[in-house]
C-alpha cells in the first residue's frame, strides 16, 4: 500500500512539476526570447582587446604544442594513477608517471556546460552567463530555458584560448563534445578553432548529429560505439596535419558520460562491466595521441593534459572525497589532472597544490607568449611555475563552488565553507524542510570527505570565509561579466 | 532570475507534496484509523511459543550478561578503530583490540525505526510491518500516518530479546531510544524490558519527554546537553543493581542523531567539531560501562557489543563505502560492528565475514540456552562460531537491503544487486527521469564503493540475485507476517 502510494505520489508530483515549469517559464517570456548578453559594443571591446593582445606578441616565446585531454564525467577515483583498482587505464597512468600529478584539481563547475565554459575562457563560468546546462535547440528542456530566458549560447564577446592562441600563430583544433551552444556566432568555428568533429551536446539529449566543422556528417542518432575510435582518429590527424606548426588541440570526449557505448571489440572485457570498457577506450584513446606525439618527433615540444568535467554520475567512483557531479561536495568538481611534457615536467611528480581549470587560459597563454585580455576578470592565475618547478600556488587565493549562479561554496588552503542556501533544499547533501542549511566549515586536511562541521570551534575561519563569497556576490551583482572598464 | 524561479518552484513543490500526502492520506482512512496486524489470536500464538520455549530451556547454559551499546546514525567511518582520523575513540578502540571486529556488518535497515525492529526480533523489519519511521502521537506526520493506516508500534505479536531472555531468569534494562511506539502494548516495559528510562523517539521530533519506565519523569524538551551522562548513569546503575543475575542491557543511544548536543565540559574539545564533541561523549559513556564491568568483576562474564542503527546522516562518515542513511548503498546499512568478551573472544581479531542485526536475536538466545521461537521466522542466524572461533557465516546466506517495506538490493558473497524501482526515483543514488534504474550488480570484493555496474559481465549471477529478490517478495505476499503454521 505505501508503495502505491509513492507511485502515485510520484506521478501527481512530476505531473505538477512540468505544469510549474511551463507555467512560471511563461511569466518569464520576453519578446526577445531568450537573452543573450553580447551586443556591438561588447563584439568591438572583444576585437579591440584581441587586437591589444595580438600587438604585444613578441617572437621570443617559444610556442609549445598544447593537448587538452577533457574527460565527461570522469571521477576522481576512475583511473589507476588516482588510486581505482577496478578500472585499468596503463596509458594514462604512464603519462602520470612520466609527469604530473594534481590530487587537488578543480574544474570549473560540477557539471558540463559551466565547467567547459570557465575551461575555455578561463573565467568563472558566473560571468560568461552559462551556468546551466544547454540542449539542442528544439529539444523540450531548450524551449523552456528560451522562455524563461535564459541564454543557450556562449556569448559571442567571450575570448577562448583558441582564440588567444590564434593570435599567436596557433593552428587550432577541437574534437568532441562542445555543450556551448548549437548556432553561430558560438560554434566551435566561430570561437578559435579552425577545425571541429564531434557532438555539440551530450550523448543524452537529442538530436544529436555529428559535425565536421559546420556540417552534419552523420545525423541523429550517431553509431555511438565508433566514437570514441572516430574522435581518436580526427585527434591524431589534426596533429599530423599540423606537425610543422605549433597547435592547441582540445580533445573532448564524449564518455564516460551515459549512455556508455564501446567499441565492439573491447566490450565484456573490463572485469569493471561496461564502464570499465568504456575506460579502457579512452585510455587507449590517450595511448593512441601519445605515439602520434612520439612518432611525429613532438613528444618533447608537447604540453599533454587529461582531466575531466567534473565528478562521475551515477556509476563512477568519486574516490576518497564526499559527493558526485552537481554536487558542491568535494566529488562534483574536484576531477584527476595530469600534465604531461617530458624534458620540461619532471617525471613521476604529484602534487597538492590547489589549482582550477581557469588557470589553463592563462598558463597555457604564457606558454605561447600571448598576454592576457585587459579588459575582462580572468579568475584563473599562471601556474607555470608549479608545473615545471614544483611551485606554489597562491595559498590565499580561492576556489569556489556554484551550484548554477549560486555561489554556495568557498575553499581557501586547507578550510573550506559551504553556506545556508535555499529553501527546500540544502547544498548539504539532502534535501528537506529539516536538513541543516550551513554554514558549514570543513578542515580537507584532517577531515578530506567533509564529514565533521568544525564552525562552531572556529567561527573566525568560517566567518572570512563567508565575508569573501559576499564579496564576489557584490562584485558579480555590480559587474556580472566582470569587464574591466 | 533562475534562483527565484527555484525558489518559487520550491515553495509550489512543497505544497503540493503536502496537499497530495494529505488527499491521498485521506483516501486509505479506514474506521479503525491505524492499523495494528495483532490480534487475539496472534497474541495467543506468542503466549504458546515463549511456553514452548520457556519448557526447553534447560539449566546447562552458562547464561553470560549481555550489553549491546546501539549508537543512532554513527557512520561506518566514524570510529577510530574503523579508519576514522578526524575523531577520536580511545576507549571503542580498545574494545576492538580487545575483541572482534567485523568489517561487513549490516543493520537490519537504512534508518532509525525499521533498524531496532529487525535488531529486536532477529527479523527483517518487514515482517513486524514496521519498515517507516514512527513519530509521537500528535505529531503531524503521525497523524498523516495514522490516516495512511500505517502501524505505529511494533505489533505485540513479535517477540523481543528481551522477552526470550527473561524466559532465562535475565533481569532485562533498556537505557535511551525506544523508536517502535509510544503506546502499550509496544513500550519497552510491554516488551520484555523490566526497567526502561530514556526518550521514546529521535532527538529531532516532538514531543520527546523523558520516561523511566511508563512514567514522564522530564518534560518536553529535555535537556539534551546532559542526556549521554545521565542514560550512562542509569547503565551503570542498572549494571550494579544485577551483578549477581545474569542481565542483559540494551543501550541505545540518542547520538549523534542531530540535533548534536554535548555536555559543557565536552564542548568544543574535539577537533571534529561538535560531532567529534558527541562521539567523544559516546566514547566516555562506553568507557564508563566498560569500567563498571570490570569493577565488579564481570567483564569475563559479559559480551559487550558496540554498533550502529544505520549510516550517517547529514554529518558523519560512511568511510570508503558509497552512500549515506536512507539509501540502499553500502553506507546506509554497514556501520561499525566490536565484539568483546574477555578470555571468550580472541583479542584484535578483523573479519571480514558477513554478519547482520538481525544475527544477535538468535545469537544472544544460544548463549543464554534459549531455543528459537518455532512459530515464525527468525531470518538471523546463529554467529557464536564467528564470535569466538573465527569461523564462517553461511556463504550463501542473502543480505537484503530496503527502502521501506521495498525489497531493493540484495547481497550474497562480494556480490550485489539493485533491482529497477520506481517512477521517478531510482535506487541508485539519484531521482530523475533519466536516472538509471537498475537492475545493477556490483563486486564488492573489487568495487567496495559500488561504481562500476558489472551485470553484461555477469548476467548469470544478477539473474540469480533477482530470483533470490522474487523469491523473498513472493514469500512475504503470502506470509507477510512470517508466521510458521
Amino acid at each position: 500500500m505505501l508503495q502505491w502510494l509513492v507511485r502515485v505520489l510520484g506521478y501527481g508530483v512530476l505531473g505538477v512539476l512540468v505544469l510549474a515549469l511551463l507555467g512560471v517559464g511563461y511569466a518569464f517570456v520576453r519578446i526577445a526570447a531568450y537573452h543573450q548578453t553580447e551586443d556591438s559594443a561588447s563584439l568591438d571591446r572583444k576585437l579591440e582587446s584581441l587586437a591589444t593582445m595580438s600587438a604585444a606578441i613578441t617572437d621570443a616565446a617559444p610556442r609549445p604544442n598544447v593537448v587538452v585531454i577533457f574527460f565527461d564525467d570522469l571521477g576522481y577515483g576512475d583511473l589507476g594513477a588516482f588510486g581505482s583498482e577496478a578500472v585499468e587505464t596503463p596509458a594514462i597512468d604512464r603519462l602520470a608517471e612520466g609527469g604530473l600529478a594534481l590530487d587537488h584539481f578543480y574544474a570549473a563547475a560540477s557539471y558540463c556546460t559551466p565547467s567547459r565554459a570557465g575551461l575555455l575562457t578561463g573565467r568563472w563560468p558566473v560571468r560568461s552567463t552559462l551556468t546551466h546546462v544547454v540542449f539542442p535547440e528544439g529539444h523540450p528542456i531548450d524551449n523552456i530555458q528560451r522562455l524563461m530566458g535564459l541564454p543557450v549560447r556562449l556569448p559571442a564577446d567571450e575570448i577562448t584560448i583558441a582564440e588567444a592562441l590564434r593570435l599567436a600563430g596557433y593552428s587550432t583544433g577541437m574534437v568532441g563534445k562542445w555543450h556551448l551552444g548549437d548556432a553561430s556566432p558560438s560554434l566551435p568555428n566561430d570561437l578559435g578553432f579552425e577545425h571541429y568533429f564531434g557532438l555539440l551536446h551530450s550523448n543524452d539529449m537529442f538530436p544529436i548529429p555529428v559535425y565536421r566543422n559546420g556540417e552534419v556528417v552523420e545525423e541523429h542518432p550517431p553509431d555511438q560505439t565508433t566514437l570514441t575510435d572516430r574522435y581518436t582518429d580526427e585527434a591524431v590527424s589534426f596533429i599530423q596535419r599540423n606537425a610543422g606548426d605549433p597547435f592547441f588541440l582540445y580533445f573532448a570526449h564524449t564518455f564516460p558520460h551515459i549512455p556508455l557505448y564501446t567499441a565492439a571489440a573491447q566490450r565484456g572485457k573490463s572485469e569493471a562491466g561496461l564502464y570499465g570498457d568504456v575506460i579502457a577506450d579512452l585510455d587507449r584513446s590517450v595511448a593512441s595521441v601519445v605515439a602520434a606525439l612520439d612518432r611525429l618527433g613532438l613528444a618533447e615540444n608537447t604540453l599533454v593534459i587529461v582531466t575531466s568535467d567534473n565528478g562521475p554520475w551515477y556509476q563512477g567512483s568519486p574516490g576518497a572525497v564526499r559527493g558526485r557531479k552537481n554536487t558542491v561536495f568535494e566529488g562534483g568538481p574536484r576531477v584527476p589532472f595530469i600534465a604531461h611534457w617530458p624534458g620540461r615536467i619532471a617525471e613521476g611528480v604529484r602534487s597538492d597544490e590547489i589549482v582550477t581549470a581557469l588557470d589553463l587560459f592563462p598558463t597555457i597563454l604564457a606558454l605561447a607568449g600571448v598576454p592576457l585580455p585587459e579588459d575582462r576578470i580572468i579568475d584563473g592565475v599562471d601556474v607555470r611555475s608549479t608545473f615545471f618547478d614544483a611551485g606554489a600556488t597562491p595559498a590565499d587565493r580561492p576556489v569556489y563552488y556554484w551550484s548554477g549562479g549560486d555561489l554556495l561554496g568557498v575553499r581557501v588552503g586547507s578550510w573550506k565553507a559551504h553556506r545556508k542556501h535555499g529553501v527546500l533544499g540544502s547544498n548539504l547533501g539532502s534535501v528537506g524542510l529539516m536538513a541543516p542549511k550551513g554554514p558549514w566549515l570543513f578542515d580537507l586536511d584532517r577531515d578530506p570527505d567533509e564529514s565533521y562541521d568544525v564552525s562552531m570551534k572556529h567561527p573566525t575561519v568560517l566567518g572570512g570565509l563567508l565575508r569573501t563569497m559576499r564579496e564576489l556576490d557584490t562584485e558579480i551583482a555590480e559587474n556580472p561579466r566582470g569587464w574591466i572598464q
